[in-house]
C-alpha cells in the first residue's frame, strides 16, 4: 500500500482487517515505528472523529501530526491545469501537494464534494491531484466521493460483531434536513462487497446512488422488506445522485425506529455519526444495547494506526 | 477528584495550593506520568492564557495535548434531551462526549455563557453535559458560571505573596465596554471563601453578583471604603446579574487608579487578564511593582497541572 | 544571537549558511536539543509554508510547537502606548508578549502590514512590540516589512547552486493581480547584498523599493537588460512602495517566461510561494529543470532549525 485514496487501495481486505484488530490489542506496541516521521493533515471541511482518531493513530506510533485549516489558515487553492491564476486561487495544487511533500512523510486530506457538479466531484480532483503530485503516500480523510477510513472501522467492526459467518448487512437511507455526500455510502457498499456477506440497500425513489457503486447489489424501496432478517442495520443520509445534490424528501418516514428494528434479526444498528438524533434514528435505536456507533468511533483509531503502519512497512 | 468543573471539586484547598506550589519547583519531575495519555481541549470561544496554560501543563506531564475550536473545526452542538434535530446542530452533546472519551483520556471544555438567558446560563449546560456524558475526567477551563483553573491560579498567587496570615481581599468590579460574564467573579468568590482571608467585594449599585455565591461575604458600593487597609485588589469587570447580562454603566468612575490604591495597605494588584488598559485599571497600576498580573499568568501553568496530576493519581 | 527580526541579527551570514548547509545533512543529530522547551507560534495572517517549515524545524530540534491563530481563536491587541482601550482591541501587546514569554521559550511572530500606512508600517510594529516586551527570543516569520526566514534559505540555496564565486543574481518584479507587500523582496535584497554576488533589480517604473534598501543596488526598468547573463532569476511581486500599496500595472508584459529566461546565463528560477502560476511565471519555467522553487521550500526547514539552534547555544 502505497497511498488509501479508495478501499480498493487495500489488496487483502480480510487479512487487513485482522491485522487492525490485533493492532487494538496493544496499541502502543510500534510507538517507536514512527519516529522522525511527520503527517501533515489538511482540512477543507470541519472534522470531529477524522481529526482526533486520525491524530490518536499516529501518536500511537510515535508520528508527529501536524495540523491545518486550509482555507483559514491557508488559501483557496486552484485545481485546474494551465489557468492563468489571475482571480482568488492563491496557489496551484502542484505546488501545494510537492511542498506538503517535503515537510511531510504522510500527508491526509479532507476535501468535500461541492453537490453541484457531478462530472466534477466524481473526478474527485483534491484527493487525486495531492496523490498525482506529491511524493509522499497520501490518505483521504474523506474525499468528494469516499470515505476509505470509515468503511475500514465499519467493516472491523461488522467481523468483532457478527454472529454468523455471512451477516445480512443492509445499509438503509434516512432522513436529514441538509444534502449530503455520497462518500461514506460509497465506500460502505464497496468494502462489504468484498466481504462475506449479503449486502442490501434500501432508499426511497430517487435516491439511487451510482450505479458504477452499487451494481450487483440488491436494492429496494421498501424499508421494511430489507430490513427482515438483517443483522446489520446501517443508516446514512445522502442527497440525490440522479438529480444531484438535491433534497426532495424530507419528512421522517424512514427514520430508523425502534418498531422497525424489530423487523430484524436483532440486528446491530449502525451510523458514521454525527447522527440528528430523531431524525435519523430515534434516540431509542441509538441507546439501544444493539448500538455499535461507539465501537465504530474507536474502531476509527485502528482503522488510521493500521493503514499508517502497513504505508510505514510498505515504505 | 474524578472531573475538575467547579473549585468545590478540590477537598482540601490548603493542601492542594500547596502541592501546586510543591509543583511549581520542578515542573518537569512528573513528564513521564502522561505518557500515552491525550488531553482533549474543545473550544467555543477565544482563549489565549487558557490555551497555552493548559497545553503547557500537559507537556510538564508528558500528556499529549489535541486542541479542537469547535465552532469552526467542528459544527453546533445540540444540548437539550430527546429534540428532533433538523434544525442547524449535527450533533448532540452525548454524541460529542461519548467520542471524546473515546479518543481522549481528559477532556478539557471552554464554553461561554450567552448572556442572554440567565435561566439557561445558570445550568451551565455544556460543561456539565460533557460531565454526565463523558466516561473520562473533565476539565472546565472556563464555562458559563466558573473559571476555576483561573481560581485556583489566583489561590497560588495570593497564598506565594500575602504578608498576614488572614489578609483583605477586596474584589471591585471595574469598567469595560463589552457585556462579560461571571465566571472569573464566582470562582473567585467561591475559592476565597474557603482561605484564611477576610473579602470584600466592591461594585456599583445594580452590579450585584449572584446571592447564591456573594452570601455570607461583605458587599459594599463604596469602592474607597472597601479599599482600606486592603491587601489584596483583584479587579475585574462584570455586566449585570439582576438585569441579565446589561451594561449600564460605562463612565470610568470606577476604574483601578494609583490614588486609589493608595488607601489600600500597600495591595497588591491582580486580574485574570486580558485587560483593558486604562478602563479597568490605569497603565501606572498594572506597570506596578505591585502588580500580580505575570504572577497569576504563570499560576495558571501550575494550576492546570496539578489538577492534570491529581486527576491521574485519583484515576 | 537573541532573536531573529531582520537578516541583520546573523552577524557572520556565510557561517551561519554554512553551518545551516551542515545541520541539513544531520537534521535530527541535535533532536534532545530542545528538551522541555516550547515555541509559540502567532499567526496574523495565513501561512503554509512557514507554518509547516517551522513546526518541522522545532520537532527536529525536540522543541514543542504551540500554535494559535491570533484574530480567530484570540482578539485584536493593541499596539499604541498610553491608549484608553475602550474599543475594539482586548489586549495589549505587552500583555500578550509577556504571557507568551511565560508560557513559551520563543515566540515566533507572522503579521503582515496593512499596505494603507507607509509610516505606520515601516515602524513594524507588531513584531518590534513583541521583541521590545517579550523576555524570550522572538522569531520573525514575516512582518510589515521583512521576512527572514525566507531570505536565509535563499541564500542557502545560492550557496547550494551557484556555480561561479560570484553570481549575477536579478530580483525581477512579476505581476500578480492583488497588492502584495514588500517584506520578502527587502529582506532578498538585504542578506544577497552582504553574499558574494551582484545583485540587480528590475522592475516597471513606479515600482521602485524602499531606497533605504535597495541603496547601492543596481535598478533597472529594462527586464531584458537585467537577465543577461543573470545566474538566478528571483521573481517576486510587489505593490507600489511611493505610491503606496498601490497596484496600476496589471498585464502580463512582466511575467517570466521561457524566452526570457533564454536570455540568461542558462539562469535558476527562484520565487518564495505561493506563486500564482502564468501570471508570476510560466508553468514552463515553473516546472524547469532550472527551477530551485522546491530547494527553497525544503531550505526553509533548515533556516529555521538554525535559528532556533543558534539562540539555543546563545541562551
Amino acid at each position: 500500500m502505497k497511498n488509501f485514496i479508495y478501499t480498493s487501495d487495500i489488496v487483502d481486505l480480510n487479512n487487513f482487517i485482522d491485522k487492525s484488530i490485533k493492532l487494538k490489542q496493544l496499541p502502543n506496541k510500534y510507538s517507536m515505528m514512527g519516529n522522525n516521521k511527520t503527517l501533515g493533515m489538511i482540512f477543507f471541511n470541519p472534522s470531529l472523529r477524522t481529526r482526533l482518531s486520525t491524530q490518536k493513530a499516529a501518536q500511537n506510533l510515535g508520528i508527529k501530526a501536524i495540523t491545518m485549516n486550509f482555507n483559514d489558515e491557508g488559501w483557496p487553492i486552484e485545481l485546474e491545469d494551465k489557468v492563468v491564476m489571475d482571480q482568488n486561487k492563491s496557489e496551484h495544487i502542484k505546488e501545494a501537494a510537492r511542498v506538503m511533500s517535503i515537510y511531510c512523510d504522510f500527508i491526509a486530506v479532507r476535501a468535500f464534494p461541492s453537490l453541484e457538479s457531478k462530472k466534477k466531484d466524481l473526478e474527485d480532483k483534491v484527493i487525486n491531484g495531492f496523490k498525482r503530485y506529491a511524493s509522499v503516500p497520501v490518505i483521504n480523510m474523506e474525499s468528494s466521493i469516499a470515505h476509505p477510513l470509515q468503511a475500514l472501522a465499519d467493516a472491523i467492526t461488522i467481523k468483532e460483531n457478527k454472529k454468523n459467518k455471512s451477516p445480512k448487512i443492509v445499509l438503509s437511507w434516512a432522513p436529514h434536513p441538509k444534502a449530503l455526500p455520497h462518500a461514506v455510502a460509497n465506500s460502505f457498499v464497496n468494502i462489504t462487497k468484498r466481504m462475506d456477506a449479503k449486502l442490501t440497500i434500501t432508499h426511497p425513489e430517487g435516491y439511487e446512488l451510482n450505479s458504477d457503486v452499487t451494481n450487483g447489489v440488491y436494492v429496494t424501496n421498501d424499508q421494511n422488506e430489507a430490513f427482515k432478517n438483517a443483522d446489520f442495520i446501517y443508516a446514512k443520509n445522502w442527497s440525490s445522485f440522479n438529480n444531484y445534490g438535491k433534497v426532495f424528501k424530507k419528512d421522517l418516514d424512514w427514520m430508523i425506529t425502534k418498531s422497525k428494528m424489530n423487523l430484524t434479526n436483532n440486528a446491530k444498528f449502525m451510523h458514521c455519526l454525527p447522527i440528528r438524533r430523531n431524525v435519523v434514528a430515534s434516540d431509542e435505536v441509538i441507546e439501544s444495547n444493539n448500538s455499535l456507533i461507539l465501537n465504530q468511533v474507536e474502531n476509527r483509531i485502528y482503522s488510521a494506526q493500521s493503514v499508517l503502519k502497513t504505508i510505514i512497512e510498505n515504505g
